[in-house]
């Protein structure tokens, strides 16, 4: 994920995904480009020039490029030398994102990127973008293993059982999922459902891909006799989008299916996710300035069972690094991978 | 160029010339010294120390040098043993600016600084300094292809006639020179001659050193027949100054020889000079993070006709340095010219 | 040193010694705890964590320390695999400093920490913390060569004399002494005798170890016959804690025994040695970008008379250092020598 679908416009924009500076705009058409954000002339910022047209025009000495990335026009020369162009990096909105692939484009397929249906069109969305000084693996980390709601979210939406249930992990076809049901009878358990009973939580997160983390939370009466039609479900997208081994850009979504129309609880759950989403932000700059700051000793980690879910991301993210030609970026990106 | 004459006076002053820190001052009599900016005993800045006569007297221990770079006084003990010195390094003051070698002394040659009278004495003239974080040579480029007057200086001088017409490029005794002629017939294209005529623009750069870039605008009555002894001249001196790879000073003046009483004019162009001068100054430094946090591919850049002048000028600077000795502070220079 | 006894409480607090990331608390019953800064689990820092108890639980997924870095707790699980664990540091209060050994624990020695005597029960006693970014041998070479107090300090506290008079230096079981005897007969010289008469100043700078030199001002009238019995004592305590090869931390004492009950030369005591001190963080601050930035050519130092104090601390470092084993903290401190 490049960019948020409103945060993209008719303005050059500069994003950085997986070693790649690009600049990113929408064609008169509203279609979405992603360029090289270098001028094959001196290198200077195509996201600090300015569009005619469709065509993004250098803002130093005026070279312009098709949204092909191949340059149309030069100064003092009728004629453009044809090794004048920049890369064009495939380009697929999928709102309320649009994702962008940097690998060999003969292999992009927008039919990875998730179903658009993975909201449906009445319910509540809230959408953010944090960057982050630190390594994608410590977020995925942070994705992986809820047990962190207990304590670094507590006193925000967090909650003794996740710490206190040990999930369950699956994989399959490359995919990794993480189960919990945690019961809870409190006073207010059943909010959601707008009832007054306990209730089941049924969390799940699935790791689908090294850049896309979903996640529900289905909430049902417990037991379902009490109210068998009754379910309320929060969904999270988590896309996690490494600039450098050092940096990262975390797009995230946030949608229920209850209650739609209350302002006031969008207002709250935006207010909290902000809140809870800087706490994993300071966590993993926090741990990200340790390690590089003090260089620690081995082992630098030890694993227990809850991290069976987080080694298999890994494992994983390995294999895919192995498996692709060494090229420049995907070498700089297996640099920042925890030993 | 170290520094302008009105930045210089009886405070110690540093500056960093070709890797160099230096501190600058003026003795009683007004003549500028430059000496290593450290005290030789624990490495002290002299620039943030006090003057006592002629001499400076380091701000720690009072170690005290004369302008030849002689330690005259130490603490605790009478004597002063001979090892103790700093590097002095030749200083000639060509107002509005104090010029310095930082090669082997032996070889200064004031004769080779341009002529004091390079502006006339009644002529108005305005003077600035700028410190970048980017490559010295990416400020040659700038300088050395106009065409960029078009884009990046569009709505402040800039003129869409730089970038049509193609330059010519001469080059004699190690100086590059290139030149226009552009016709202007818009509404206003003679005020600067006080008539309502169209004029010819002969604009000339001429590289003249790695330290020294002189331009020329000569603006006529065109035809030259409506009034054949009017002309205006705009003077243009840059001073590009390497502190290290990555950083660099440059001072500039900017003299005219018409209206020259003209305040409001003179502070006209002071404005505009300094908004076009800082879209400069964001070129160069906005391609140095490019190329600094995004390590190009190889080839990183590509060239068209309008470069000749500054491929020209990247090979005589290759030139210079391979002939001289590969002493400490010309190979860290060298090192941040581009490939 | 690691902390002021002052700054340690029931919050955890972040400090950095030799190279090691600490937590630092204290239990309740008061005593100090140090254990490494980092979370066994994912390198989370402990000092944005909170106590239960004597123990403190990581702020992320809630893994739970003794003082004895034996972990007692962690999440979704009931045992706790034995390998987690941080290290325990020795740590030991000397009001009003805490001391910590970063060392192998077999080998420390609380009777290496100075006698809790040092300064008596009735003085007036000031202390401060300073964090200076720059190498602690040059703040060794500040503390042991006082004619800076002549230029650096002049016009607080300075006085000429210092950089007149040539010291007496002397080493005894790894210790190095410096003194002066210094006669000042200027008008209010007897000040803090309350007697109107030349005093003589024995200033003692003692050089104990790496993270300790004490020092003594005794002031006598002279000649002594004026007044036999009274003397008038400043004491200095400095302890420069190497962080990293380029960070250090300087906890100091300021402690007198005349005046006591004077708030008002209290105060101004203070105001003068925060002055001071902060000139000293100037300097040693200076000379590291200097050398950080631009390499100086070798030599990079030139010694006189003055410096045979600090080149006997150097000699001695280096002794040290080169016995210790290699390990990776000692390295990593040891490469931020002077050559």
């Amino acid at each position: 994920v490049a960019t948020r679908s409103e945060d993209l416009g008719r303005e050059p924009t500069g994003r950085t995904v997986a070693g790649h500076p690009l600049v990113l705009y929408r064609t008169e058409d509203g279609e979405p480009v992603a360029l090289d954000d270098r001028c094959a002339h001196r290198g200077f910022p195509l996201s600090r020039s300015r569009l005619v047209g469709d065509n993004v025009q250098c803002g130093y000495h005026g070279f312009t490029y098709a949204p092909s990335g191949v340059c149309v026009q030069v100064p003092a020369q009728p004629d453009v030398p044809g090794r004048v162009r920049v890369r064009s990096f495939p380009a697929v909105e999928r709102r309320p994102f649009v994702w962008v692939w940097t690998g060999d484009a003969t292999t992009a397929d927008p039919a990875e990127i998730p179903d658009p249906g993975w909201i449906e069109e009445d319910w509540a969305v809230l959408t953010g973008v944090l960057r982050i000084n630190g390594s994608w693996h410590q977020m995925h980390d942070n994705l992986m293993d809820l047990t962190h709601l207990t304590y670094l979210h507590d006193g925000v939406g967090g909650t003794g059982r996740y710490a206190e249930t040990p999930p369950d992990v699956t994989t399959r076809n490359g995919r990794v999922r993480v189960e919990r049901r945690i019961r809870e009878d409190g006073p207010g358990a059943g909010w959601a459902l707008g009832l007054d009973t306990a209730v089941l939580r049924h969390a799940t997160t699935e790791w689908r891909s090294p850049a896309l983390i979903l996640a529900d939370v289905v909430i049902t009466p417990d037991p379902p006799e009490n109210a068998p039609d009754r379910s309320a479900t929060i969904r999270f997208f988590h896309a996690v989008t490494p600039e450098s081994p050092t940096t990262l850009t975390y797009h995230w979504a946030l949608a229920r299916d209850f209650m739609v129309d209350n302002e006031e609880l969008t207002e709250r759950t935006l207010d909290q996710t902000v809140t809870a989403f800087q706490q994993d932000v300071e966590a993993v700059e926090w741990i990200h300035q340790l390690r590089r700051d003090f260089p620690p000793a081995e082992p630098a980690e030890v694993n227990i069972r809850v991290d069976g879910a987080g080694l298999r991301v890994r494992r994983i993210i390995a294999d895919i690094l192995a498996e692709e030609d060494a090229d420049i970026s995907n070498s700089t990106i297996s640099n920042g991978a925890p030993e």
